[in-house]
């Protein structure tokens, strides 16, 4: 049963906050955002939050009713309506419920965003009639949604899943979260700039990203210059996709999943992260695992995923918080989902 | 509700297999067992399991009906009933239900011993009442028995939870999977044997170890010069449990679990494993994740948890093949439990 009527979504990110237009179908038919980091406090970022939904909804949809907005948020407390000072994010906490509730008169929930793209991915994406699953979105930070026989995994504290969070190179690069080494100092478009810059470092090849401060150094400019044959740029993809096959083969020996899904800003580099990636992972996977899991690419856009995940959460009954009542997610056939 | 009656459980290891009597309060009133690897062929297996079996019966029960026999063995395919070439056995496939029941005319299953494991700490063990919990048995090779809400993981095809084939050293140690730096190539009792001789190859310290040839250099010997204070014996648990650590904090980030129970023939060396292991829990663990999830030692005897879930499973209705419809053990306020 699809939802009816028009709902919004909004994903925010360690670098874009976007909000979208969904429609009964499930289709994102406009988009509005802004950087998030620019922000310069927790109001300033309400007020363009409230403007990119506003403006969206004058665009699209003057004078229709909205089912409700759900936001996709790393670090969210579902029952709380809050988000909780996220590794990515600059802020402490905000009651981003409430806030929200003050300039839009509709339900509203928040969720965490690797879970929004789980369903995302379950009700539209790829992951359509799988039971067991695992989406990585991996943007500034590497995150995962994972689901178990038709549900999403939770854990005792509702903070499992921290798949960006696993000691891939013991003794390896400082995290945000003060370990040594996690998945995400790699595999992540921050991961690729630091790999660039020790590439760099190693190498006396010349390159365009020599000319360019590590602080301005995008994945989107890695890519670019990968794309006109910068031999650091290429290398940059080449060790970021070895590293990730490694993660993906532990992921498919722990979990067992029908596919792995990539998604998030890093994917959009296409064939020259796939390739790579693809390589990894058949050279790591466990015998046991092998032609088991697939690996493949969301179809659907950069956000996309965690958008229309929490648009279509703020449609279901309020899900309880996590740590009493773990909230499920269930596919049946691929068309019945039932959020308790 | 408890099952009624006697039964056997067996758990199938690397190195040692034990048969043991349960009684209906699920106690192991009475153990037997013999080498694994001294059996020369199949035969010779299955000739050896049903003496010991029936030496228990006679020796426990005598003239008393016995409800079943419940197997737990690595590799094991529950629905043909069958064990398919384990890495760390020596035959190729063997139907040990239909081996068993040429001399018993009782109900036989067989599970997975990590499962089985699972299973048996749940319903008589440290995980009694929980719903989120991760057992680790630590012996020949490593394996987990994971519970998700009260479920077994099982994953798509059935292979699940391969948590000793997570690689903890990237280009480290041949595994027998044919991979490199696999958590069991350290983590089990040939993992500290190779841990003791990279160290005594390393360091000029005197040890009584060095007297010893590899093959001959057991997890029992370590413990025991460990115990009289060999400093080459002492720093391989040291190294071991640094090790082990980083394992735990890695599957605490990803499954968020109540608790990590810790068993197998390795944790027999207590404090000598565990006290560097928490230390390094400790140091590694995601802040999200500290204080959390406990790490505790089973308090069953070795090999025990997969002999009373696997005896607890034959009690139940059969269990289908998890490729088809995954079986789940639920556990509600800690009594109920379902096996479908």
């Amino acid at each position: 049963m699809a939802h009816q009527g028009y709902k919004v979504g909004i994903d925010i990110g360690g670098t874009n906050t976007i909000a979208g237009i969904v429609n009964g179908r499930g289709e994102c038919i406009g988009k509005a955002g802004f950087l998030t980091q620019t922000c310069t406090s927790v109001d300033d970022f309400a007020a363009k939050l409230a403007g990119a939904i506003t403006g969206l909804l004058e665009e699209w949809v003057p004078g229709k009713a909205v089912g409700g907005i759900g936001v996709a948020s790393p670090a969210a407390r579902q029952r709380e309506g809050t988000i909780q000072g996220p590794a990515n994010l600059r802020w402490n906490s905000i009651n981003i419920v409430s806030l929200l509730k003050t300039h839009f008169d509709v339900p509203i929930v928040v969720t965490n965003d690797s879970n929004a793209a789980a369903i995302g991915e379950m009700k539209y994406g790829a992951a359509r009639g799988m039971r067991n699953f695992v989406v990585l979105t991996i943007g500034t930070g590497l995150g995962a949604g994972i689901v178990i026989d038709g549900r999403l995994l939770h854990g005792e504290n509702g903070v499992a899943g921290e798949l960006g969070h696993m000691t891939i190179e013991p003794g390896g690069r400082l995290c945000g979260c003060r370990r040594r080494g996690c998945v995400e100092t790699y595999v992540s478009a921050t991961g690729i700039r630091r790999t660039a810059a020790e590439l760099m470092a190693r190498s006396t090849e010349e390159s365009e990203l020599r000319s360019i401060p590590f602080t301005k150094l995008t994945a989107d400019k890695i890519y670019e210059a990968a794309r006109r044959g910068d031999p650091i740029a290429r290398e940059a993809f080449e060790v970021t996709g070895k590293i990730l096959g490694r993660v993906l083969s532990n992921t498919a020996a722990v979990f067992d999943p029908e596919a792995i899904i990539l998604s998030g800003g890093l994917m959009n580099a296409g064939d020259l992260m796939m390739e790579p990636t693809i390589r990894s992972f058949d050279d790591n996977v466990l015998a046991l695992n092998n032609k088991k899991s697939s690996i493949v690419r969301s179809h659907l856009n950069d956000g996309e995923a965690a958008i229309l995940g929490a648009s279509f959460l703020v449609g279901e009954a309020a899900e309880p918080q996590r740590q009493e009542t773990p909230s499920s997610v269930k596919v049946g056939s691929g068309k019945a989902y039932q959020v308790k």
